[in-house]
């Protein structure tokens, strides 16, 4: 579309893990922002849903096995942290901090295979909404869940609250 | 899964026009919001895409010749206007307002078939968030767009400072 710049993406630090940008198109009005495209083909989507999180909560750690997670922050500013643990990665035991706020000009769809630790806290004042474009449905039977205090690898989550 | 309410679909004025309820999984630190699953079978997903809107705004008139909209308010208050000037529907002439509200207990998907024009407002003191599910990706060939103040049917959108 003529005027937005192109939506690139770049590799993390983590094999497989991409953030890709994606544009905001605001006027006085408010803004479209742009998220997920069926023509961009390798994104298989299985289920769409929502994720809010109070200020000073942390959502960690969670690993899926089968799901490929596609995050998005669409309100409020977020941490999201992960790990690789995958046996045979290329880039087992490295650890990620990954800023996610659309105000601030950090907007864009995180892509996170399955097998990496990962989870995320409300970074600023307000509760932030974080949105799944799954590539499969939520199966409980698919997910391992590990408190932070539990990690064995000292990913800093910084002070909060609560976690879970 | 176990504790949660059915998630029901309710026809609305309009032909074609559903609001699908969705449930909100709240706790502590925060919620899950469900969206859409592929196995609900009758949504293909062309495009996933976010709209926010500022207070006393109105974004419409819209109407999609081919792509059926899914709307779900993420964050905010809307009311949704809806005018069904289909040739042959049984509800040609209809206008609707739909509220959606997740804090407030009005949180589902609201299901748009192609040829209902349609629109909406931030209908709180807050600007407000919609997720389109659409079935079809953005296509700016297959939209006709019109002011509320060049609509030929009485829709009442109360007050607003700027619409577009």
């Amino acid at each position: 579309m003529p005027g937005q710049p192109p939506e690139v993406a770049s590799a993390l630090g983590i094999s497989g893990c991409v953030l890709l940008s994606r544009n905001i198109l605001r006027d006085q009005r408010g803004s479209v922002m742009h998220g997920l495209r069926a023509s961009e083909g390798a994104y298989p989507i299985g289920e769409v849903y929502f994720s809010t999180v109070m200020p000073n909560v942390v959502k960690a750690w969670h690993l899926h096995h089968r799901m490929e997670l596609r995050y998005l922050c669409v309100y409020g500013r977020v941490m999201v942290g992960l790990f690789d643990d995958r046996n045979g990665s290329p880039t087992r035991g490295v650890m990620l901090k990954v800023h996610l706020a659309p105000a601030e000009g950090e907007y864009g769809l995180l892509r996170i295979p399955p097998g990496v630790w990962n989870g995320y806290r409300s970074a600023g004042e307000s509760m932030s909404i974080i949105c799944n474009i799954a590539s499969a449905e939520h199966d409980s039977g698919e997910i391992e869940r590990l408190h932070p205090n539990r990690a064995t690898w000292p990913f800093d989550w910084g002070h909060y609250d609560m976690a879970g």
